[in-house]
């Protein structure tokens, strides 16, 4: 029971989203540096989980943009900044909204709990500065 | 930037949903059960914090089915059974297709890893009483 | 920096709580054929583990009873329910009342999230047998 | 079964306590401009969660300290540093001593493993700058 | 930087564990149970996990039977009693000893803390049935 | 069933791996200094539990090495930064090859899942440190 998937199509490149944001920037840079170390590496699992984790976020019967939004809600539940990040940025890329972001943080906060506080602090800094005008 | 926030339209009652799978119906008359349990209690926090949960799940900037799926994709990458069960159940009622569910999963899938595959292998098995046409 | 250390003094016996509460006997009766096993195998390190985890709630500068509702609050945001029975059965040895019992529970619910409440349900079964009249 | 809550008593400011030490200052001057951001953000569930969040530690059946070292056992437990310096610093503006404070973090300890470790040297630090004379 | 990997020699079947052990049968009969359900959606992402995760515990710089052990660590740590039981049969299938399956557990039990026991206790009922003579 | 146990022999001192590795002098320097402050506050409850950590890792029925990569693969599936440091330190230190370090971590991304990642990468940059020729 599997449906078509392909790529989703992005309203803006990370290059433009770096520009936007001081916070979306260090974090891609840094991605990207440390991205290039692990390719060099050239671990075949790793490649194949890489190569996984791309296609859950495929537009298919749920929408990408929902896709990316789980991821939000995940990492927002597990507590992980550089995942929430992430995903904050693509849901940006994909036309979320910052009150659909804002949604969806919620749904992780009342799962996951006060804990959660800190990280989501830290996301409506970026929410704040992808989302300003 | 609060958006208006309305009741979601349940395509099945939870009573349909018990009737169609005995696994769904082995969990509401528990939880229904336990509820009164707490209900009797009459704990201001609890009553609260029941409130704000189920205020999370509304329709809003995020249509409500969505949110019942972030849930799940949350509920299985924390790995609880019972809250798997829950928001698979709600994602059926709000008219959700066994093909986005299983999106969903696969999203939690990759975002936690094998360890979840036990939950994964328990939420199918719900998946094909309730899809069952 | 470190106070001297005395065994509690319980109000009741593990016998009078098994006796009390079926959940609480199920539960105590399990632990004890299970740890049986365990003593068997004799493994130093396990021992030595038990023996700190002993040390770790007996009267200090904290009283035991905080130190068992501080295990309590752990158990509900670790999402224990074996560890939650264990923690709610010794505070009600030690004389917590139910009201106190449920504020430390209520901690553990805003710090964990709604994840928390299918073992808070069940936690709230297991105070309604230990504290009935 | 819900006992009359009123706010704790405080020793100490947050004010006072950033005057001692170094690391709480850093802490709260960072809390105070993350919140403002997302008080900014004024959204209603957040809001909400807030308040409850903050009802949750008031004076009740159980003394306002030991649910502010409760919510020091789950954060250690839970591994949040921003959640561990937050209720270490309100557990030191009640009044609660060094020693409690160390057999709250052992409890954690114990419950929660070396992995607790990193947290519990970055906990005592703090403590060593707190409770200087 | 990958190495060569390949099957590892078994020295037990499932089916003589199962034989041995009424705990291993139980599980095995419910994997296999369930696993024919989630075969039969044929989810493409689900089939490609499965893949990876065969793939990790292959013979390669690190003997096969020490990523078993890796795994019940992980296992024990995450708390997953289904993961436990399945990486202390993987184990014992390829001739780990109940002493080296102890010495691995004891290093998932000082990483996690004793929210651990619980899932210890059980695991050594497990290894008690498999190793009797 | 207790095994002897005895000091593992290390190839390496922290005093060359810091000299060879920026991350790993920066990691146990940072270490040391919070360890001296905890070693001062001289708690019974975590002194023994330092201790115990130590036994756990000895070379027993389970060469040292693997215990070390064990302890890596729990602490990459509870995203523990400064134990997978630690941890990647230790393996290194008693001779263990990049190649049975990447494939312990291969065993906890597949365990962990995606949310791992960002461990992965800041893991990768301290090993390209630790293995540079």
């Amino acid at each position: 029971m599997t449906t078509d998937r392909k790529e989703p199509i992005y309203l803006f490149s990370e290059k433009q989203v770096a520009e936007k944001s001081a916070l979306a920037r260090h974090f891609l840079d840094n991605r990207t540096r440390l991205n290039e170390n692990v390719d060099k590496a050239d671990n075949f699992l790793v490649k194949r989980f890489y190569n996984l984790d791309h296609n859950a976020y495929l537009e298919g019967a749920v929408p990408a943009k929902y896709k990316e939004l789980m991821g939000l809600v995940a990492s927002v539940s597990l507590r992980c900044d550089d995942c929430i990040t992430y995903h904050a940025i693509q849901s940006y890329r994909l036309g979320v909204t910052r009150a659909e972001q804002e949604e969806a943080i919620n749904v992780a906060l009342v799962i996951g709990g006060s804990i959660v506080i800190p990280h989501l602090r830290r996301a409506y800094e970026l929410l704040t500065e992808l989302y300003f005008a």
